[in-house]
């Protein structure tokens, strides 16, 4: 087995903005790693995003959501103000949470946009989507799916356990165009999964880690975990811009052993375009 | 095996007000114990909460809530009585039921809030729900999700079956900051689990108690049973400040062989904050 | 294994207004058994109550309803008056049908009531209930679960194959409070049950039935038999004042091996306090 | 085993209107065996029904609806024309289709009345039901399940595989009152049945005919195959007037091995009772 | 074995307009193949209908409809114009996208139309669609499924994999009348499938491929890739004129070991005849 490179996929690591050398340093500073899980930093500014996306112990909130056909009904105008009400809303948590969001119409039946939301504490996580469903545009949004998870450093490519393939995994970087597709894929495990040891997990995730090697360079992936928090025991996220890679991918983590313990692999796969929100809001303003 | 320590999960003590050591106090009072399930003390007042929420043979009922869209049409001065309305249906009810309320939008896709109601009679517990919804906010709500069950005392790890697990259980105390979340996870257990022997539950039960000893000091756990009652076997209710360490804990009952035999762990698994059902209320009242 | 008793949860016995013996009586009738099943007896007035309550060839029908949101924009008065609507058409159909009735709200998230239809003609409970939907508050409910049956003389625990079992059953009488809550539980079992051999599912029922004996006293119970007329095997039906108790019966009704060849058991468990009709109306027509 | 007779469920022959006799010399016409699937004979007049219940290659759909809400707030008057406007596009596309009507409003929790319609042409079905929905009764009519199939020759228990069978099928009539009550009752079978050799199936369509040869004197039976055109493998229809019967033959069924190759059978159990197509609609066009 | 054919259901062909012979050409151009997925060629007029539908890496966008009811209550006039807001919609994508429509209603009870997108760049079809949902006939129609995928170069039967079946393929042309119905259907398979070798997999295609030969006359397929895209494997999508064709054809699918390892193949199955948007749009535009 080839252990000179890993996955991001099962260690948590976001590429959003940077490489993965960068980011391997931003969570080995001690007093991230060190500090109580949920503990937010002081705050006198706007969130840090290259920081809030790289640490452990973050609360990621995944919501979707339709348009209800009433909001259809609202004259153009009042539509046209929607997205200055969100952003509003977004500037005014602005020093506790970011908010990503995405267009999934066209692409899922069960959404037009969805939200990704990561804060220090997840109660300013429900501050802010509070917020944004008394807004105009949230009022008239029905949420069709929600997953909450956690961020936490590795767990089992680390330096200690896997030392090859966590060395591999360093110095691979995403060198593709700048991303316009994101995947959010729920995952969970049966009992056997868990029931395995540390030993026999950590060796179906270097597997695992193995053929996807090759993707770093046009795929970015982050991890969320769920156990008890949510039905599910993972949240995986992914940035591309390449969908046939995408698919290859996917296609060689079916492949693996590990794929025998899946109870869910998405259910919802949830597939959007990477869009400024008040662009989201806008396009699916549209209608007379 | 560590026997020196059990978990509460398994054996319906609250901690929501006081050690395990009181609680299990309340609990040992012979008087308590023989009276028969259902009955209802003598009410001359508010129903004592410490006591109900330690007793065995209480009603627990746990209903899940959306309030509809047509909820924000009504004017801001409608909404704004709201809170007042529910106010005064709880109060009516005071002497026969206690009410808790939880604030979920933003974590759940099938709800906006949820309820916990305690009555020593079941019938109580239901004419408080039927007065609720007849208030503007409860009509304007559509139920997602019912869930009821009955407290009973230890029917596992009790003094004469586990003892060591029993004593170390009596000695651990919650000692973590007030928590600000908790979560409702139904739990069904398969026929081959039933068809144990008691001693082989037991033994289970024993493996499930002793790893998840390291979270009585951040993780409040109660139980309902509702086998028969409801299309689940169990309710499971804890509280927490410390989202990591939750996750953990629930990680760690993943890991033992019991987990084999759920056929239902969550599905939904509810996350909401810990508020007043005034506060609750009035967050959910915002818009124009 | 103790065979001085059984249940009556396999036998289809009403226990709704006497003791076992007398209804055992009823059935033992050879009229009453050897009528052809659906074979209405000449009307005249009010059907028997006592008496179809224990007839095999009877058919039942259990639905339950959830109350519209847009019921409650209809004036108050418009609602007082839906009680007396209903009751005129139960009366109309009173020499064909009994109707019982059920609050749920407050325990259940998929009805606010439901109604347990029993006729000697199908078409005679299809009539009432189309009647019902007709009236005010029929049209204003939804019907969120709808299953039908019949009922059948004992097929396992019979005089003959069971002489023992049956005996015992005769000699125990309900002696609890007035039962205030019923639970409708269809049950659905698997092509392996159905392939064993009479023989095999005498021995099964009869292990299931000893453990039940010690809840003739304070749970009622009824069995209708619905396999290819519904998508369930048999929809059972219990009356009780005592939870605790019958979550017993059900916890012990779980650890038979019988247990292992259910597909279904609930989904959904309906549980509601008996009511009659036009009470189930009024407490349904509340709020402003 | 006893091999005199056959049951009609597997082969797909109607016995709404005749013997067996009757029907299969009707199927064993050369012509119509010979004929190509799907080939509407030249059409001068009505479709003759006895022709096309009893010929393969015949286009079944069935569907069912539930009736809106909102059609109870047209005046009593509009709603009494509904009938008429439906018994004008029956009328239209009579030359096409044959349309049978179904009650199934108190039986079934999703539909309050079922269409069965047969054509020689699926396209000239789809014309039909896309006229139907554009009534007034249609348009205020949800389609809730929609299933379609073709009907087929015998392909086990013929007359070269199975003489025995076969022929004992040919001397059973049916012989009770005219039948009220219809079922619709979807089955899929699993790979493992697919992947039997086609002597094993015949086999095992042998044990299942024998126990069902009773019931051909109050139960007729037709059948739709529907493997690739519909999540179904075959849609079996009944109608009967003795629904004890039915209830056994159902459950002779159920206790055949195969049964343990269904991986669907109901879901939904439709149940109706057979009326003309205005009675349907003026049935549940009543109400203030 | 009779190796001499193979089909195009495992391999991305699509034979919508030409022979086996004229795709596999097109398909073998070195630059088409080597093409970077996603690629789109210089545009500078229409889609070049043949050279999308027969190409790899092109993005295929499946979605099917429901009309609200409330759409009627537009007047006949505001209908009448519904359709040629549709084709001003599908003329301004002309360039980027190809779209196919077809009629469902009748047929199936979640849909009344579904639409099939075919663009180089994904993001061209969702724009397309954002567009499609703001015209008045969008805008009054629910997205009730959606399945997005791409399509590839074979991957199993190929020249050098499988050289007889690849010829044989090749030799096959579709030879029936025009084809009227179309059926799209996913197919997800298991983990022990994707845990095959590939030559296991690829000797499974082969004893999948050699029953489907005798319908290559009668039957037009075309496959899409969707693993991690979507929640399925496969979108394979069927153009007959023939049901009893298409009926045995799946159910020779059915009866290879390849069926065992399916977790979906359907749900849902959608039927729909071939037809000019204008058409669909018109036909679901009737009624007062």
């Amino acid at each position: 087995m080839n252990k000179i490179a890993t996955t991001l996929a099962s260690i948590g690591i976001l590429l959003a903005s940077g490489s993965v050398t960068a980011q391997q340093a931003a969570m080995d500073k001690p007093g991230t790693m060190a500090a109580p899980a949920m503990a937010a930093p002081a705050m006198t500014g706007p969130v840090d995003r290259a920081k809030i996306l790289t640490a452990p112990g973050v609360f990621g909130a995944f919501s979707t959501y339709m348009v209800r056909p009433d909001y259809y009904k609202l004259s153009a105008a009042e539509r046209k103000g929607a997205a200055a009400e969100v952003m509003a809303v977004v500037g005014k948590h602005k020093e506790k949470v970011i908010v990503d969001a995405y267009l999934t119409r066209g692409y899922e039946a069960k959404s037009d946009y969805f939200l990704r939301v990561h804060a220090y504490d997840a109660a300013a996580a429900q501050a802010f989507l509070v917020d944004f469903r008394a807004t105009r545009f949230g009022m008239y949004s029905d949420v069709t799916e929600s997953l909450v998870g956690i961020t936490k450093a590795l767990n089992y490519i680390s330096k200690d356990k896997s030392p090859d393939l966590n060395k591999g995994l360093s110095g691979a970087t995403y060198s593709g165009d700048a991303p316009r597709f994101a995947f959010m894929i729920p995952v969970k495990k049966n009992a056997d999964w868990w029931n395995l040891t540390d030993e026999q997990r950590l060796r179906e995730m270097e597997t695992h880690t193995v053929p996807t090697l090759a993707y770093l360079v046009n795929v970015k992936r982050k991890l969320y975990h769920s156990t008890g928090i949510d039905d599910t025991d993972f949240i995986t996220y992914f940035e591309t811009n390449d969908l046939a890679a995408f698919n290859n991918l996917l296609l060689s983590l079916a492949k693996v052993p590990e794929n025998k313990y899946h109870v869910r692999w998405g259910n919802p796969t949830v597939m959007g375009t990477i869009q400024p929100i008040a662009d989201v809001v806008n396009k699916l303003s549209m209608g007379h």
